[in-house]
């Protein structure tokens, strides 16, 4: 997924904060971590910079979250909670990614080269003929390492018992549905099975949707002590509002300008990946034009001319149309989601349109 | 680690109740997860199966660091904490054998095949060239899957408030250590540089002896509400006991007899597993043995000859009796921290100290 830099502007003072927070952290675990070894040390320096480099999409949502029930009325001891949790989204989000990128082999995250290849790279490792395995370990336990400070963030916070509860409870279960989600796309990626229409979109719910948007709404819900109700419509909102920007990510996959999306064109022909725009593409496909396809999906190796006649062919078939009227559809339901949240403030649902149509507007 | 059978005998009850607790959060937990893929179904049959196999140690450390205090008076939701966190401890645990077995590239453990070897001969893989990565990528998810799963039990724990905070904030920051002390594992694995003695031990304290002994112990004093200075002996006392049973471990992995430990004989010397008893024999040997070993230790090839040689140059240098000194230096300071547990249970203290003898005298 690509992350939008204005997407939350109204949020731009508690980003810088979270970044504070997560600066002192990083300062604190270090002298610990530092007490059983200098890997600890440096794990921190290496998250530290990891963490402030995102757009803290998750960290933000929080406060939006809570800002749509109470507006700007932010006690001491509440900014500190939603900073608190925003930090600890965004610790997710990195040991997510973490481990993620050992999976996909990515050696770039972030415009930083991706933590386990910075591993693979350790001066100690310049001898091992098997640095690479070596660097997807120490990536492996970075991840988890970055797991733990997240929970332990949470398990630190100062907020009355039962929404504690709730918080905790929410954020584990949530964050192991996207461990099984990742489990299907790394199974996509491996073979050539066909994939059906709703087994894609429950994998963008949990991969993406739930836990992007979902769970950081719904834990500034819970912070602002909404109704059982409410909290569970700002989870569906996130559901919605998650398969609508993975489905512009497919497309910008497919048709975004290498030059604004940072990949080169049609970097998901490449790698092959089963998106909702493959799987329609497939299914309204002629035998003949999926036999040329079998030769150009998850083949590296492709140029300019197969990534436009897969366009092209996608175009015809009016698989572009398909998939933006599935967009479509989830931005009417977004909308109706948003009206229907009951005494929240206008300023703040304006914030929560605002990601929705930055999210159908994006280009990159 | 190796892990024994009737160390814990007095608890033989709790730990069938904790796998039958386990067989029921995994029949939730699969409906829970089939709901997103088949995968999801599948994973909990994976962990369920894996994490009812161990000896469940840290399990059942939690109800006698709390039988130690309150003896045999267990209320029945006490009873359920307890059942509930010492699954959660070997959810953890479950965990991190499987991050550890991909680093380590371990194909068994607990008598099966370990996770990620498991996935990597998935039929949906059968045509992939590259499985074995596959493999690696779903052990990782299901290792994170079960940390989670860990988290989920612990923040449901039905306890008073404080202790509630005091428990999940502790999990989260001694399985963080354990994350720093693997990466420092990982690192003496891959090159030959030395490594001191505080190295070593700092390594087994959060590698091995917080995690496994201290953590559930001071879960278990956190349960019986004992004072916070009593949960630190706690987890001093674990400390010791977790180094005795990591050097007793190294003993075993060079002088154990294969057909008891259940591995070829000097496994730790064709690993080249740098230990205490490595540290030492480095250090006493002369240069010329030195050379010699640097063709022994981290060499899979090696025969009788080799290991009977560390073996007999181990013997006449003195570094078994150093290592025997050390244990038996930890020995004694477990034994006076188990004598100065106040107002403990004498019957549990003397399972303690079972604990530790077990330890001191075991063959495998």
């Amino acid at each position: 997924m690509r992350e939008e830099d204005d997407m939350l502007e109204a949020f731009k003072t508690r980003r810088l904060e979270i970044e504070a927070y997560l600066e002192e952290l990083f300062t604190i675990k270090k002298a610990e971590f530092g007490k059983i070894n200098k890997l600890g040390e440096d794990v921190c320096d290496r998250l530290r910079r990891f963490a402030t480099e995102g757009k803290m999409i998750r960290g933000l949502l929080v406060s939006l979250g809570y800002a749509l029930f109470n507006g700007d009325e932010e006690g001491q001891s509440v900014r500190r909670s939603l900073i608190e949790t925003g930090a600890a989204m965004e610790l997710f989000q990195s040991a997510l990614l973490i481990h993620d990128d050992i999976m996909d082999r990515d050696q770039k995250r972030r415009g930083l080269e991706s933590i386990y290849h910075q591993y693979s790279r350790l001066p100690e490792l310049k001898d091992s003929e098997d640095a690479y395995h070596f660097g997807e370990s120490l990536g492996i336990c970075a991840g988890d390492v970055s797991f733990f400070l997240g929970f332990e963030i949470l398990s630190k916070l100062d907020v009355r018992s039962d929404i504690y509860r709730s918080i905790l409870s929410l954020a584990s279960k949530e964050i192991g549905y996207v461990g099984v989600a990742q489990m299907q796309d790394v199974i996509n990626g491996a073979n050539r099975l066909p994939v059906s229409e709703d087994e894609i979109l429950k994998l963008y719910m949990y991969k993406t949707g739930r836990y992007t948007f979902s769970l950081p709404l719904m834990v500034g819900g819970l912070l602002a002590d909404v109704s059982q109700e409410t909290v569970e419509t700002l989870g569906r909102l996130g559901e919605s509002l998650g398969i609508i920007f993975q489905l512009k990510d497919d497309e910008l996959g497919i048709y975004g300008k290498p030059d604004v999306i940072g990949k080169p064109p049609g970097s998901d022909i490449r790698e092959g990946k089963k998106t909702l725009f493959y799987g329609y593409l497939r299914k309204l496909a002629s035998a003949e034009q999926n036999q040329q396809m079998d030769g150009i999906f998850g083949n590296r190796d492709i140029g300019a001319e197969e990534i436009t006649f897969v366009q092209k062919l996608a175009e015809k078939l009016g698989v572009r149309e398909l998939v933006d009227s599935k967009i479509g559809e989830h931005a009417d339901k977004t909308r109706a989601l948003i009206e229907a949240l009951q005494g929240s403030v206008g300023k703040y649902r304006d914030s929560l349109e605002h990601v929705l149509e930055y999210s159908l507007a994006r280009a990159s």
